[in-house]
C-alpha cells in the first residue's frame, strides 16, 4: 500500500473527481518527466478501442487490479457482473468507491488470496500489464493469478509495446536496461502531484514477443492480441 | 546564461514551434509540481487582457526581458517599434528567431550595458516581473534599467499575487520564506522538461504593495496597476 503521506495517485485521483486539474507528473530515474493525461474517470465510450474489445471477455466474477478511479467496475457491475476492485492507492479506493463501485479493497496484486478468489476473469487496464513488473515477478504474479481463476478463467490486460516507434530518449533507457540485466522496457517510475510522490516502482512495458516468453509455464496462454493503433494493444490469456 | 545541456525552457519551446507537446514541469524546491501551460506562442489576440492593455503603453525602442518564443517583439515590430528581445534560454533564443523576431539575443537581463541602449520601454511580459528575484536585486535591476531608459521610459510587466486566493500548499511556502528572511513570494523552481533541468532559480511573485517597496528610490514610480481577474496582474513604471 502507499502510505497517505505518498499518494500523489490518489490525491490525483481526487482533484480529478472534484473538477480539478488532476494531471500527474511522471518521473522516471534518468530524469526524464512527463504527464499523464490518462483519463482514469472516462465512461465506456470514451475508452480505448482496444480495451472496449477486450473486456468483451470479462465475465461473471472479476478481480480489477490497480482500479484507479474504478471505470472497469462502474462499466461491468451494471451488467450483472461482481467486480472485487484493488488498488494501492488509499485515495483511488475512495474515489473508486465515491463514484459507485461496489467492493473496493486497498490491495496489491501479490496480496490476493485464494480466499478472495475464486475468480472467472482478471483485467489489468489502463497499461496494467506493467504491474507484472519485471522478468521474475510477472511469471510469479501470473502464476498466482492462474491460481485464482477457474479453470475457464481469462486474463485481459492492456499495455504499449516500448519498442515500436520509440525516440531516443526511450531507446536509450531500453538499452541501459539490458546492459543492467532488466527488461528493456522495464521502467522506474514515481508519479508526483502538488507536493506528494509516490516511492519508486517498477513498471513493466513489454512487445508481444517478450509477453509471451512471462507467460510460458504459468498456467496461462496468450490467446489474442488486440491491436490499439500505434504502440498500444490489449492481450487476453486464457487458462491452459 | 542557461547550458544547452540543462535547457529545459528552450527545449520546450522549440517543441512547441514543431506543433509537439511543450508543456514544461515546474518543480518547486519543496517539492511541488505544477504543469507550465502558459502559450508562448500566442499571437496578440490570445494574450491574457491585462498584457494586451498593458502593452498599449510600449513605445519607441523596446527591451524585451525573457523574450521566450518572441511573441513580444512579432507583435510589436510589424507595428514600427523596434525590438531588443533577450532570453537566457539559447532555444528560446533560436525559437524566436525562427518566429521572425528581428534582434534576439542570449543575455541575461543583469548583463544588459548601457551600449545595448537607450530604451523606451523595457517589457516583461509572461510573469517575468518574477526576473526581480529578491528584495535586493530587484531594486537593482531596476536601478539599472532606470539607467537604461530615456527620461521618459516606461517599463510594462506582469506578475500574479502571491497572498490572493493562495491554497494552503502556498501559504505554507509563503510562511516558511518569511521565517527565512525571504519575501513570501520569493519561488525557488526549476523547469523541467523530457530529460533537462533548469538550475534552480529564485523568482519573485509580489502583492502590488510589496512591488511598491520594490520601487521605492530606484527612479521609477508606479504609475498605473491593471487588473487581471483573479490574482494576475500587469503594471506599469513610469521614470522619477
Amino acid at each position: 500500500m502507499i502510505p497517505r503521506s505518498k499518494d500523489a495517485f490518489g490525491a490525483a485521483m481526487s482533484a480529478r473527481w472534484r473538477g480539478d486539474d488532476g494531471r500527474l507528473v511522471i518521473e522516471r530515474d534518468d530524469g526524464l518527466v512527463d504527464l499523464d493525461s490518462f483519463d482514469y474517470l472516462a465512461p465506456f465510450r470514451r475508452w480505448a478501442p482496444h480495451e472496449r474489445r477486450a473486456v468483451r471477455n470479462a465475465r461473471g466474477r472479476v478481480l480489477d487490479v490497480g482500479c484507479g478511479a474504478g471505470r472497469v467496475a462502474i462499466y461491468l457491475e451494471p451488467r450483472g457482473l461482481e467486480v472485487v476492485s484493488i488498488d494501492v492507492s488509499p485515495g483511488a479506493v475512495r474515489t473508486a468507491r465515491a463514484r459507485g463501485a461496489a467492493d473496493v479493497r486497498p490491495m496489491a496484486a501479490s496480496d490476493v488470496r485464494r480466499a478472495d478468489g475464486p475468480f472467472d476473469s482478471i483485467v489489468m487496464f489502463g497499461n496494467n500489464a506493467g504491474l507484472l513488473r519485471d522478468a521474475r515477478h510477472g511469471p510469479w504474479l501470473l502464476r498466482r493469478f492462474a491460481g485464482l481463476t477457474r479453470p475457464d478463467g481469462v486474463l485481459l490486460a492492456s499495455t504499449v509495446d516500448p519498442y515500436r516507434g520509440a525516440p531516443a530518449v526511450h531507446r536509450s533507457y531500453h538499452r541501459r536496461n539490458r546492459e543492467r540485466g532488466r527488461m528493456g522496457g522495464q521502467v522506474r517510475i514515481r508519479a508526483r502531484f502538488q507536493r506528494l510522490a509516490t516511492p519508486w516502482f517498477d513498471y513493466l512495458f513489454t512487445s508481444v514477443a517478450e509477453l509471451e516468453r512471462l507467460v510460458l509455464g504459468t498456467g496461462w496462454r496468450l490467446d489474442d492480441v488486440i491491436e490499439g493503433g500505434g504502440p498500444s494493444y490489449a492481450f487476453v490469456l486464457r487458462k491452459g
